[in-house]
């Protein structure tokens, strides 16, 4: 099966300009999501993941479904003022802007290796506050994946350079 | 493993007198999340599931995880403005005002047999408006299930009183 065809894209969201790759079309197809999940544990099978690192929000969905494949914990890094606990906090640029990630302060021990997910990568800046933001709190992120990747962008040699290697499942050109 | 030893309690948040049960550190332990995703799945292992409808945002961790145990499809009900393609809509009551859950027109076709999830059940306001959403969309919800429930809310009977028989993990007395 081929995963490209099920993302939908649609033309001009959230604005004019934009093509935005909507994964809910490969997420809502039973055959598509079982085959996504699996493909994206593929490189991480033999090796020791102790936690999927989810960013919300589409992260969570293919987070979550990547720890149960590797029978890993998941980790969700929310949006500021989500986490009811103590937490690390990381703001990252947007194109007018910024934003802030959390972690909760103690759901990383240090010893733990990590694998960091999302639905996408682009520019790479989200992925990177959140590799920040895991480091601050001791955290050994081992890898990062992403179902799609918009490499007219640069987001992978972004993250590579920060020392995570990257693993995408499918290409789009393009913003 | 006792699931509900390793969900934290945290008094006063978001505001006080609330006693908020934090259910990231059961998703943080590698087999506190797996024996959940197990337990969540086991009721349904013999039913066809074709579709696991999650809302956001921590549905979505155990929808997505669940919905990989059964090999169904995931689809998320989510806050409004956040989809990209064709909506219904729902509103559903808060404490002060009122909320908007969309689910994509396409992701329903009607014949599908749906699981909905979410990481908790208080008084099932959140729930009621995910089932008649699912129903405007033609969804044939054939079951509800919930890590934690607050029995003392009565969100089980509203969800049941509604025709779809509920499924829960531990329970906690209280708001």
């Amino acid at each position: 099966m081929n995963l490209k065809d099920t993302i939908r894209t649609i033309p001009d969201f959230p604005k004019k300009g934009i093509m935005f790759r909507d994964i809910t079309t490969l997420m809502t197809n039973p055959k598509g999501f079982t085959e996504a999940v699996k493909q994206l544990a593929a490189p991480y099978k033999n090796t020791q993941i102790d936690n999927v690192v989810g960013i919300e929000a589409r992260g969570f969905i293919f987070g979550a479904a990547l720890a149960v494949e590797l029978g890993a914990g998941f980790v969700p890094v929310r949006k500021k003022g989500k986490l009811p606990f103590d937490t690390y906090e990381q703001d990252y640029d947007l194109e007018y802007g910024t934003d802030t990630l959390e972690l909760h302060a103690d759901a990383v021990r240090g010893q733990e290796r990590i694998l960091l997910i999302d639905d996408l990568i682009a520019t790479g800046g989200t992925a990177e506050a959140a590799v920040k933001l895991l480091r601050k709190a001791g955290g050994n992120v081992i890898a990062a994946a992403f179902v799609i990747d918009l490499p007219d962008l640069g987001g992978r040699q972004r993250i590579e350079a920060m020392g995570v290697p990257v693993t995408t499942l499918v290409e789009f050109d393009g913003h």
